[in-house]
């Protein structure tokens, strides 16, 4: 069974449930959050981007990040995390822009994706495009290069994601929206000082024996055997490795949400397993993603040109 | 390709990776922790339990639990994240106990348990004992009910963990220790109000369309099917369900950790989806987990009778 609905485009957010209407209230349990609780119209209603990342502490750096650099009032150091009722997720606004935890992996990432979507669609959100930013395992790119993914793929290097629905399998299309990457890509000709390319990203459901890692608490395969997997998936289009974009891509294009997924490269993998790079390489590193976002949502706004491309001394508390 | 490895039983932890003994040096990058930076056998060798939990809060509200409950020193409210330059996870630990945070899902434990795993070996633990305490939902039982997992089984209702090595799929047992359950279960007798049984726990990948829910962004099944099979659960010996229990008891059984699943269940499936009870209530049913083991553990190192199995009024901050 495949599932092959395509971007809506520029639309609302299209929920593919018919029994959310007729549910009284809608209890969104892992961002604390709900219909009878909360005006989600009056706190979400002009939310354009959403952003998404890993880490609660770089979700709240990056809405700090935003802060400045769409020229909002204020520091903005004192953000509020929107879900501090509970600590599955974090969550901040900074004008037009969205920013959330999702933690580590597919099931992670999907919950955070129900409960987000639901959340657009109570608050009657429009035209809204979300974006991952993360960081990820390099393919033969140099450490601290930038990927936007063209197609996620899975550990056998194709675009589906297997969904299981009451016991079965379920495959979904991972495509993502090809004229966002390239608009991400031309935003990235603004922002100095380190490369971005455009590829596919592989997702695996763990980090070290589904990604080839010889240094894991368990490891069956030789040094031989990784390397064979890594160039085939290199071949194949693979220029990063992380644990989320395929889960992403799928439910996104079903509901209508033009989605991108930008992550850095922390090493490359054809080099090594682990990661080794001092605190403050790393820090800087995850801060380019940020860096390419902010750039493109202040041209989305017609705010430009941007005023911190010229360094990272804005970007903190990583 | 199926690895059936078990129990060592009381012994060393196994790292079945014959690649790290020639590593100079072991960064376990999402605990912030190494070999070179830390002195692991000072700072863990005495370990003899580990429990872990999805909530990072949670987790540091059992360690501080735990310190009261072993009588130990000072008050406890001020124990240190072990992990504090990571925000992936969160470690405390008191006495001979290890408290540390997974996140939601199977990726997300697995990648704790690989560095946790490493940690125990290079640190020269023995005979630890691992023990999840976590939230599920239940499977014809009452709301508030503590399930012991006899075995974890898949959304086939298959004991079994699937884990992808290369891009190929090795199914691995999921067996846990039945002794451990059995004595868990003899521990319930001793904490008053409510009940603990022993079952199966069903793992799925996500919490939504994977178990069954209606109430996701997506859901493409009618109120009928989903009860047919959650139906169909519950006659294959199905109790509860979360999101981590096949690969924890999968990586725990390889690496000879003795092995169990403790999980309350927050509300009875077959009567709902979503999570309706109050704040107050979900909050003392998160603590009957720990209060299990906390008694349990207390047995183990000649400690009775418990003293806080007369009321929950010491547990706080969940």
């Amino acid at each position: 069974m495949t599932e092959t609905t395509g971007y809506s485009g520029g639309g609302p957010v299209l929920i593919k449930n018919p029994h959310l209407d007729s549910m009284e209230e809608d209890i969104l349990y892992h961002l604390d959050l709900g219909t009878r609780t909360h005006n989600l119209p009056a706190m979400f209603g002009d939310i354009k981007f959403v952003c998404v990342g890993g880490s609660p502490n770089r979700m709240k750096a990056f809405a700090q990040f935003m802060h400045k650099e769409l020229g909002l009032e204020g520091s903005g150091e004192d953000v509020a995390d929107i879900c501090a009722g509970t600590d599955r997720y974090a969550m901040y606004r900074t004008g037009p822009v969205l920013s959330i935890s999702h933690g580590m992996g597919i099931p992670s990432i999907s919950i955070m994706l129900h409960e987000l979507i639901k959340l657009l669609h109570h608050a009657k959100c429009r035209d809204v495009t979300i974006i991952r930013i993360g960081t990820s395992g390099g393919l033969g790119i140099k450490a601290g290069s930038v990927v936007i993914t063209d197609t996620a793929v899975d550990a056998s290097f194709q675009p589906r994601f297997e969904q299981v629905v009451l016991g079965d399998v379920v495959v979904r299309s991972t495509d993502l929206d090809r004229e966002l990457a390239e608009e991400l890509l031309a935003c990235s000709k603004e922002v100095p000082n380190f490369p971005t390319l455009i590829g596919h990203t592989m997702c695996t459901y763990d980090f070290y024996e589904g990604q080839g890692r010889l240094d894991g608490a368990l490891c069956s395969f030789s040094s031989e055997k990784k390397l064979e997997y890594l160039k085939r998936a290199h071949k194949a289009g693979v220029r990063n490795i992380e644990m989320e974009s395929t889960a992403f891509a799928a439910m996104c294009r079903l509901c209508g949400l033009r989605a991108a997924v930008v992550c850095v490269a922390l090493l490359d993998r054809l080099e090594g397993d682990q990661i080794r790079a001092p605190r403050e390489v790393l820090r800087e590193y995850q801060q380019r993603p940020q860096r390419l976002i902010a750039a493109f949502i202040r041209r989305r706004l017609g705010l430009c040109p941007p005023p911190a491309t010229e360094g990272t001394t804005d970007l903190h508390g990583l």
